[in-house]
């Protein structure tokens, strides 16, 4: 079945308000098995509603309409839909003796204009609103469906599951197909990369789809097995996930929508093991990322930003004259600054960064971009060298994403 | 002049991600004085983005196309757009060696499916991308525009006012009207709270449109004066800017676009003053918020996180009865870590956080969402008490933001 979507309000054509209802419902009618074939966001024009609306049905079964059902003189949805399709407008009654109890149970002075809301198209369902004044509706088109609901995000999260999809379901009951999916979270390849990687594989004679949804610094995939039985899906599924596996490796830090720091948080957790920190040109984003995570007091002891040198000198223990020889972004300094945090925190980790995040600061052997990362344990200090080219506060971010990158494949002892 | 608006891509339909692109795109057409007609979103598919495209351009001047242009096999933008006009496509050597060099630059390992970022319609003009690899174009079609650029929005953010616009002014000259606009940036009131303190100003009488962003946790508004010479738009806006910051006053951190984090350090470096700071449940956050900032190891010091109590004693001096007393959250903690990061870094400030970011660890007399901020200089230590109601992310970003502000309004010696 194919949708449509059609977002009214004057402040969506300004950029005063972004569009979140298009996303929520494509997201909640995706999960149906339906696909959304357009969205569309109009202003409260009854033209051009009119215009838009026949022009999304050409191409679909139903539309579902959100805004301009309030009150005010500039909401004019029911009234357009109404047009739109030559019918007039009705009281619904039991709407209307609904708004005015609201009122006197809110002890709130009830003006004719609001009697508007109680206003529908002939023939149209009424959809109830249980967390507003605004009721919607549904209206049968021939063979199609026209639904309006309104635009305040709270109501439209309770109306399009609790009163949209049912209808949708009523009219077109569909023959059950069986979909199952997994995200698949990376980092450390581009999406062409990631692309490549993948290319030898035939995911469609699995009946697969793969989507990629760059979420920077990472990549995303989403598989989505449709099959005629859950087994069969979840077998194909099963094939594809391990063919990514086998393909992406060390790159892969989650099956499932799980972040890099929770999957560390729970890796930590589940060893018993304690990190300290210590950081340069991350800035704190590193000890930040680790402490988004609820509970985080368990592993996490503390973090040291050490911008200055002397900070680095005194509180890491970092001698100075490594500082002066190699310089404080150098393999030698990264080192120091894992194992001096994790000795002066009793952690059984250390983690450190030093780099060069930009713009400025940068030199021929040392470029913007350039960043060392080392991990400390009681045994060994790894530390690895990269250079990026973003902009400082990407460069930022991609840097402490590589140190959770490290520290998360050292917990799955990847590597 | 109108203007269509088309978002293209996969992820759009299945709501995976929000378009965040057409409201930008929006209020930018807004502020020309144009008006955006009519924005739709559509999958990467060849004979949907033909027909929309084709739609679209029966009511608008222009079309604006984001997303699509990525190396791999599911970008399809460029050859859509070019098989919707029935146009070849070409390489653009000049694209191809910039790409080219972009991939050696960064030690990059070239794929021939990245070539195809070079390929334009027949008779477009390339559209350069200062941020990324994926240049954008503008096609003329018998009397109208349309443009194509990448639907990431840090490149979106920079092509559309730097590419797009100059291209649509110079196609439709536009009888010159005279705008001037000013954003301001505020924290600590809620949107309806600065509605309501602006209420009683009549920016309407003087030509003033006046704009509401919320971007959390702060609100920002751009106050737009039209006229018909610079000079009164430019004395109108003035009359309205001083109106905003009597009503506003300490809740005004920056005139323009610059960033809380911006306005601290171009403070602190006309001050020359330095800053070290010892975060609790912020985690590193304003530290790294500090950090953000080009040139930042002027002022900035060292940042401890300070999780543990046992941080908290060992590296800021925190006596051990005081947390027992009082408890790690309180007022006197607070004051005793910003006192000690302080005399530790020996700077001229010293600022901190304690509370509960939540979800857990909240009591009946310290909820999830208390915080307690202070900021020590050589004379006296201030400490606030403050209280918030959000999730563990957003509580963090408030915390961090309440801290800055305090140092911000401390620098303009606000109080």
């Amino acid at each position: 079945m194919k949708i449509g979507i059609l977002t009214i309000g004057n402040e969506l054509m300004n950029g005063r308000t972004a569009d979140t209802n298009s996303s929520f419902i494509a997201r909640e009618i995706s999960l149906q098995g339906w696909q959304v074939e357009t969205m569309m966001s109009v202003g409260d024009d009854f033209a051009t509603i009119k215009s838009r609306l026949h022009y999304l049905l050409t191409f679909t079964d139903a539309v579902i309409c959100t805004g301009g059902l309030g009150p005010t003189a500039d909401d004019i949805t029911t009234a357009a839909v109404a047009k739109a399709f030559g019918l007039p407008l009705y009281t619904d009654e039991k709407v209307l003796a609904r708004l005015k109890e609201i009122f006197v149970q809110y002890n709130l002075h009830w003006t004719e204009n609001n009697a508007k809301q109680a206003l529908f198209p002939a023939g149209a369902e009424v959809i109830p609103n249980p967390v507003g004044t605004a009721a919607g509706f549904a209206l049968q088109v021939k063979d199609k469906l026209v639904f309006v609901i309104p635009g305040v995000p709270s109501e439209t999260h309770r109306m399009l599951p609790e009163g949209v999809i049912p209808v949708l379901r009523r009219y077109f009951p569909q023959p059950v197909q069986h979909v199952v999916k997994q995200t698949i979270k990376t980092f450390g390849l581009s999406e062409a990369a990631v692309d490549e990687k993948l290319a030898d594989f035939n995911f469609e004679a699995l009946g697969i789809n793969v989507g990629f949804y760059p979420v920077f610094p990472e990549n995303h995939l989403v598989l989505i097995a449709r099959a005629d039985s859950q087994k069969q899906a979840q077998s194909n599924l099963q094939k594809a996930i391990d063919a990514v596996t086998v393909r992406l490796s060390d790159c892969i830090f989650s099956y499932g929508e799980q972040t890099l720091e929770e999957m560390i948080a729970a890796a930590l957790t589940q060893k018993k093991l304690s990190i300290a920190v210590a950081e340069s040109c991350t800035g704190g984003l590193i000890a930040n990322r680790l402490t988004d995570v609820s509970g985080s007091s368990i592993y996490f002891d503390r973090g040291l930003v050490t911008y200055s040198n002397e900070a680095k000198i005194s509180l890491l223990g970092v001698p100075a004259d490594i500082i002066e020889k190699h310089g404080a972004v150098s393999e030698e300094t990264a080192r120091l600054m894992a194992e001096g945090v994790r000795k002066l925190a009793g952690t059984n980790l250390g983690l450190s960064s030093t780099g060069i995040a930009g713009p400025t600061g940068g030199s021929k052997e040392k470029p913007v971009g350039t960043v060392y990362i080392a991990l400390a344990d009681a045994n060994e200090t790894v530390c690895r060298h990269y250079r990026f080219r973003w902009d400082r506060k990407r460069n930022k971010l991609v840097f402490s994403e590589t140190a959770l990158m490290m520290l998360q494949n050292y917990l799955q002892e990847k590597k």
